[in-house]
C-alpha cells in the first residue's frame, strides 16, 4: 500500500520533503532553551527563524509575539478563501528541554544528524519537529488542491515556554483574544501510539507540584547527644512520603479519587486490543525500569494514561557527603509532583496535599508547603466530536491501515486552551513515545512527520464538509 | 565550701593553672583533623606537641607510634616507686572534628580564645581539654604528694583517629599488647551531666552506619512518560524509613531489642532525681530542637544514655536542583546509623538491617547495602567496681558536693579497650554536654578541667589501696 495515491497529498508530501528537512535541520541547531536563562536569546532567534519560515512559505499574516513577559512566540494565520470556512488553531511550541547530561549524547545535542529513517537532536520530536510537519502539511495541501489559500483558515500559535509549564500563557491568551479566536484547537505535541500502530491522542494527564519541607532543629545536631530524644525530620518526611500510597498503589490524599471519570468499558477494551510489548517498553519508554508496577486493577497503558499519581521527583535531607555522619539532621525536603486526569483539579489537589502534610507533621516538626506554579489540569477530548472523527479518517488514509484513539500520560495546555477560547481541542501528532524527549539522543522519525504532514494535509481538505459552523 | 582544703592537690592544682592553660592553649591552634587527610601531618605535630609536653613533665617513657596504618598516637608511661601498686591506662585522643561551617564561628577554631571561664577553640572539650587535664593532674599528683612518680603506675594511650571511628585501634592494641598492659582503663572522653550535678559516667552507646541504595531504572524518566508504571525508587526507600519506626518510636528491625539490657530501677530513680532542664537541653543539647520525642515509656535522658535508636543522616534521591523537575528517579540512597545499648552488638544489628532491607524491597528494585566500618560496641561500667568508689569519691572531694553516676548518648571505644585489654574500664570526665564538640563554637569550661584534674589527683593517690591486685 506505500505507493498507494488515492489522495493527492502523499505525492505533494514526497515532493517537498527534502527541503522540510532542510529547514527542521536549521532550525533544530538553534539551542532555545526556554528553561534556562543563558538561552533566552536562542529562543528570540528560534521565533525568528519560524517567523521567516513561514512569511517564505506564503503565510499572509505572521508575527513575533516578543512584548513579554512571555519569551517569544510566534504568531500566524493563512484566511481561507472561503468566508464561512472554519478556523483552526494549530498549537505548538518551540522552545525545548535542557540537554544534561550532555555527555550522554551521542551526537551533539543541537548538531542534527539523521541516521538512517532518524533525526537525531534536541526538539526533533518535541516540539520542532511537529510545527515543522505543519509547515509542510500547508505547503502539500496547497500544492495537492492546487489552491492559493487553505480550505480551512488556518491559524498557528507556537509558543516559546512549554517546557516551563507555560507560565504566560494565560496572558497570552488573553492579550490575543482576537487574534486566536477559532472553531478548534489542533494541539501538537503528544505522540502515536507505537510505529506499527498509529492513533490519534484524545487526552493529556494534568500535572501540579509542590516541594515539602521539615524543619526540626536550628542546627543539624549530634546523634550521640541527641539522638533518640528528639525528632528526626527526615524521618518524619519520609514516614509522610511512605504514606502516600497504600500497598495497592492508591494515592492516600484524602479525596484524591472524588470525581475522577473513569474511562468506558469500550476505551479499555479498544485500549487492551492495542499492541503492547512490556519488555520493550520498560527498556524504551520507562528508563530501563525492571518490572511494571502502580495502582492494582488497571494495565501499564491504563496506569500511565489515565490514572492519577503522586511521584516523588526528588529527596534531600541530611549529610548526603562521602561516608557517614551520626547526626540528626535540622532539615528535609521532598520534591512532589501529582499526574491529574480528567475531573481533578490542579488547586483541589494541592489543597488535598496540605491537608496531608499537617496531618502528617509530628509534633517539633515545622511544615512548608511551597506550590510551583499553577499546575496543568487534565483534558480529554470528545471522542465523538466530528473533528476527531475527521482526523481519524485523515491518519487512516495517511497510514493506509485502521487507527484506534489513544492517550498520552505527559501534560500540556489543551484544558487551557479549551476553557479560554471555548472551542474543542482535538490531538494531531506523529511522534513516537519512545523519541527519548527530555532525554539524551532525542530523535524523531522523519517517515513519521512526513505521515503526520499528510494526514494533516488531508485533514484541512476534508475538514469544511465535516465541521458545521 | 570552695576554700576547703582538705585535701593537698586543691592548693597544687591553683599553681598550676596557670601553666596548664597556656599548654593546651597552644596545643589547640594545631588544627589536627584526622577525618581530612589535607590535616594529615598536622594531626602528627598535634602528637609531637602532646610528646614533647610529657616529656617536659617528666614522665620517664614517651613514645609517639607514626608507623601507620593509624595515624599517630602518644603513649607514655610512668611507672610507680611501688612495683605492686596497680597500672592504669588513660585513654584519649587528640584528633578533633572538622570545622564546617566555618562561617558560624565566632572566633577562629585554631585560634583559642578565653572569654570569662570559657576557652573557645576546636578540641577544646573533645578530648585536647581532657587530655591535657590529665597531664595537669599528674603534675598536681606528685606536687601535692611530693613523690618523685605517682602512687599508681600510669600509662597514656592518646589515639589520632577516634573521631574517625579508631579504625586501627584494634591493631594498635594487638601491636602494643605489653605497652598498653594494665590492671585498669580510665576512659576520657565524656562529660559531666551538668555543671551544677557533676556526675561520673559509668557508659556509652555504641553506633553502627551503614548506606542503603534503591535503584529502580537505569535512568530517570519524564513522569508523564512512565510515572504511575514503574517502581519509584525514592518512594520506596521513603516507605522502608517509614517503617524503621512505629508509632510509639519503636525501632521495628526484627530482634532489634533481644538481649537488651534494661537499667535497673535504681538506676532509673537515680537518673529521674537529676536536675533536667529541658527547654535548656533542647536549646543547648539538641541543636534548637522544638520538642522533646522519642520512644515511648523512656524519659528523655533514658533515650538518649540507655535505649538503642535508628536514625537517618542523610537521604538524597532525584532531582534536588531549583524548581521542579518532573521525573520518576532511578536512584535513592540513604544513611542510617544505629546507637546501640549493652546486649547488642553492631554486627548483628547490621544482619538485622540487611534483613529488613530484603523484606522492603519492592519488585524492580535493586538494593544495595554498604556498611560504614566495623562500628563501635557499647559499654557500661560495673558501678559496684571498686574503682567506681573510688573515682565517685575523688570527684565528691574534688567538687565538694554529692557525685552521682550517669550516662553519655555517644560512642567510643570503650568496649574495645575492655575486651582487648581484658579489664574494667571507667570514665573520668569533666567537660559539659553542651560544649558544642562536633559543631561550630566549640568550647570547655576551664573551671571543669581544673576540677577534673583535681579528682584526676585524688584518684591517684587513693587508688593503690582500693585496687586489690
Amino acid at each position: 500500500m506505500a505507493g498507494d495515491s488515492r489522495h493527492p497529498e502523499r505525492a505533494a508530501v514526497t515532493a517537498l520533503a527534502d527541503g522540510f528537512l532542510a529547514g527542521l535541520r536549521e532550525w533544530l541547531t538553534i539551542p532555545s532553551i526556554g528553561t534556562d536563562p543563558a538561552h533566552h536569546a536562542d529562543v528570540g532567534r528560534s521565533a525568528s527563524w519560524l517567523a521567516a519560515a513561514l512569511r517564505a512559505d506564503g503565510w499572509p499574516q505572521v508575527e513575533v509575539w516578543d512584548a513579554g513577559p512571555a519569551l517569544p512566540a510566534v504568531y500566524a494565520c493563512w484566511p481561507s478563501a472561503d468566508p464561512d470556512a472554519p478556523t483552526v488553531l494549530v498549537y505548538g511550541h518551540h522552545d525545548v528541554q535542557p540537554v544534561d547530561p550532555l555527555e550522554l549524547w551521542q551526537h551533539p545535542p543541537f548538531s542534527p544528524v539523521l541516521v538512517g529513517e532518524e533525526l537525531f537532536g534536541r526538539g526533533a520530536s518535541d516540539d520542532k519537529g511537529q510545527v515543522a510537519m505543519h509547515l509542510l502539511a500547508v505547503r502539500a495541501h496547497l500544492a495537492a488542491t492546487g489552491q492559493a489559500a487553505p480550505s480551512v483558515t488556518l491559524k498557528l500559535f507556537v509558543e516559546g515556554e512549554e517546557e516551563s509549564g507555560s507560565p504566560h500563557i494565560r496572558r497570552l491568551l488573553d492579550d490575543h483574544r482576537t487574534d486566536l479566536a477559532c472553531d478548534l484547537v489542533v494541539f501538537t505535541d503528544t505522540p502515536l501510539h507505537e510505529r506499527d500502530a498509529p492513533t490519534v491522542c484524545t487526552g493529556q494527564r494534568g500535572v501540579v507540584g509542590a516541594e515539602v519541607t521539615f524543619t526540626g532543629g536550628s542546627s543539624d545536631v549530634h546523634s550521640g547527644r541527641a539522638g533518640g530524644g528528639v525528632p528526626n525530620p527526615v524521618t518524619a518526611l519520609a514516614r509522610l512520603v511512605g504514606a502516600l500510597h497504600d500497598d495497592n498503589g492508591r494515592v492516600q490524599l484524602p479525596g484524591f479519587y472524588d470525581g475522577v471519570l473513569e474511562p468506558s468499558e469500550q476505551e479499555r477494551a479498544d485500549w487492551a486490543s492495542l499492541p503492547f510489548d512490556e519488555t520493550a517498553w520498560l527498556a524504551h519508554n520507562a528508563g530501563g525500569a525492571q518490572v511494571a508496577s502502580g495502582e492494582a486493577g488497571w494495565s501499564t497503558l491504563e496506569r500511565v494514561w489515565v490514572r492519577p499519581t503522586a511521584e516523588v521527583n526528588g529527596i534531600v535531607g541530611g549529610y548526603t557527603g562521602p561516608g557517614l555522619k551520626t547526626i540528626v539532621p535540622s532539615r528535609a525536603s521532598v520534591k512532589l509532583s501529582f499526574r491529574l486526569v480528567p475531573g481533578q483539579r490542579p488547586e483541589v489537589v494541592i489543597d488535598q496535599l496540605r491537608s496531608f502534610v499537617l496531618a502528617h507533621t509530628p509534633a517539633g516538626v515545622h511544615a512548608e508547603v511551597e506550590v510551583r506554579g499553577e499546575g496543568v489540569p487534565p483534558y480529554a477530548a470528545d471522542v465523538t466530536h466530528p473533528a476527531n472523527t475527521a482526523l481519524r479518517e485523515a491518519f487512516e488514509a495517511a497510514f493506509d491501515q485502521p487507527v484506534r484513539f489513544s492517550r498520552t500520560g505527559g501534560s500540556g495546555p489543551a484544558a487551557l486552551l479549551h476553557a479560554w477560547l471555548g472551542v474543542p481541542v482535538v490531538y494531531l501528532g506523529a511522534t513516537l513515545p519512545d523519541d527519548r524527549i527530555h532525554a539524551p539522543n532525542e530523535r524523531v522519525v522523519v517517515p513519521l512527520l512526513l505521515k503526520g504532514a499528510e494526514a494533516a494535509a488531508v485533514l484541512w481538505r476534508i475538514l469544511p464538509e465535516r465541521l458545521v459552523r
